[in-house]
């Protein structure tokens, strides 16, 4: 399946794809030591410039992919703006790409972006498996990868800009394990299920560090209205956790209404988190307390990683940029 | 300013693109008295295939420029879904351009478009002057604007999904003149002034269909915190309206919280309207009436019609296609 690419010629003769380039397009500010480098890598790889690609290499501009999924775009669009800012400024062309489960799948994808012949790629990775994204990350187009943390990989194509959700979950536990309060929620959320993992180990770590086993873990459907269904008649039948954690503002929403209607009172009874912040956390009463994360940054930090990558492929930058996270107190914590 | 295209080929020669095509690629499908026609027209015109993109355009995939205000990404994701989900059946590739005042004007946005012969548009014209739009119009690439009715045109090339929110507003105001209310609010939005100024010309079109003026426009800035705070001061003066209209979830929120906190009811005191629906309107108390519009349907529409562009250049298919809207009555009305 693999095709011998540009990047991979850069690679094999350890210079810039700016470099390779030259020496295809028989530029004459290359040094000649470097040019038999770059020579003897493509004939060691087989490496056949396409000759309409190559016209065109002379005058086109950088093409970008960014692939993310259908049910997030909303939720993505202030790191999306943050990119697109950025692409604009280099002149990047954006393709734009949409996964939506039963319609387009990975697959069909990474197909698409391997026969444009793009140049890099932004992946969200909110909402992929590993399987999904390793699918992608096997073709050596440089690839930055925005949201959370992957798994540490020594492809050199591979940078990753994210907000590390284990560490968030796991110091929220514990704060509150140092107030002497161990019962606590965590409520899926479907729509983000690498995240949630995520936050996920990051309980079961704090508890399991404590000697105990992280056990309400709330789980069901993930349209407002079944979450607010389950979670009214749950909270008729059970007590409510002195702490109750959510991903995500209609999830966070739906905890507060269900818990004012089975009769408890925010924070008294319960305190309430989401881990998302936006802006409708503000316009219920009470304001929902949150974490706040710098998506716009990511999504230019995120751009100006991949352009580097496409200058420079061996430059020994990082490629893993934690983001942090800060805490915004509102009404439903004491 | 303007380069001769093989729209303008097809046009002339009164044939689709890929007539045009099959006979710039000597295809031998086309019948001998169009292919005359269609050179008659290439020497009439001046048109010069690059010969590059000629050797592209036999295997190269249909391209689709997609351009929107960065401001609104969250708003139009529903519709985007729509447009992606067709265009990945059709296995377009989608260009993706934002444009984000002070950063990127659509004059920046036009160049990119150009520069890459894309073979079609789609624009949400939510945002846009008709003076922007008409930088974009003059070239003749095919061009479907979604969102709010423009005025009609002549051009070929351009189409036309929306809503007609001047008659939406008429329909409304007229459905409270039945009930006896004359005192009826709109609130500004400046997030869409396009759409904004069609509401206010249909709430002015019914006022002066009934020898009235309207005069309750009340106009601030466009971020919650301001319009709340505006308004919490302004429903401490001033007594509202039997009727209050807003165009966004974010400023009904806030109109509500306001009234409320200056300690009238809802509806009892003063009737609520957000004019497009969204979740975030169930999760408040009271639920807020909207109106439901069919957004991932419009996205659908939008991007089938251009691609019957695309395919028939002069079908005489229908360019103006209209989508109704639904009132739903929740917690905020009568």
């Amino acid at each position: 399946m693999k095709r011998i690419t540009i990047y991979d010629v850069a690679k094999e003769a350890d210079v810039s794809l700016a470099t390779v380039s030259r020496v295809i397009n028989d530029s004459n500010v290359v040094r000649e030591d470097t040019r038999i480098r770059v020579q003897q890598a493509i004939e060691k790889l087989g490496y056949k410039p396409n000759a309409i690609a190559q016209g065109l290499a002379l005058s086109k501009t950088t093409t970008i992919s960014i692939v993310m999924s259908e049910r997030l775009i909303s939720y993505n669009a202030k790191i999306l703006n943050g990119l697109m800012n950025i692409a604009s400024t280099y002149h990047y062309n954006i393709m734009f790409h949409v996964i939506s489960k039963g319609i387009n799948e990975m697959s069909d994808i990474v197909e698409s972006i391997i026969k444009s012949h793009v140049d890099g790629v932004i992946l969200f990775n909110d909402d992929f498996t590993q399987d999904e994204m390793e699918a992608l990350l096997v073709y050596q187009i440089p690839i930055v990868i925005v949201g959370s943390k992957i798994h540490k990989t020594d492809l050199p194509n591979v940078a990753n800009v994210y907000v590390d959700f284990e560490k968030l979950a796991y110091d929220l536990v514990n704060s509150y394990f140092d107030k002497g309060i161990t019962d606590i929620s965590l409520v899926e959320d479907k729509l983000n299920m690498y995240m949630m993992n995520r936050l996920k180990q990051g309980f079961e770590k704090a508890y399991r560090d404590k000697g105990m086993e992280f056990t309400n873990y709330i789980s069901f459907d993930d349209s407002y209205k079944n979450s607010y269904i389950y979670l009214s008649k749950f909270f008729k039948k059970n007590k409510p956790s002195q702490l109750i954690v959510s991903f995500r503002d209609s999830q966070a929403v739906a905890v507060m209404n269900s818990l004012k209607e089975a009769g408890y009172s925010i924070p008294e009874d319960s305190e309430l988190i989401c881990i998302l912040n936006n802006k409708y956390l503000t316009m219920v009463r009470p304001n929902i307390s949150a974490y706040s994360l710098p998506e716009y940054d990511m999504g230019t930090i995120a751009m100006r990683l991949l352009q580097k990558m496409l200058m420079e492929q061996n430059s020994g930058k990082p490629r893993f940029i934690e983001q942090s996270f800060s805490f915004i107190p509102r009404q439903t914590t004491k």
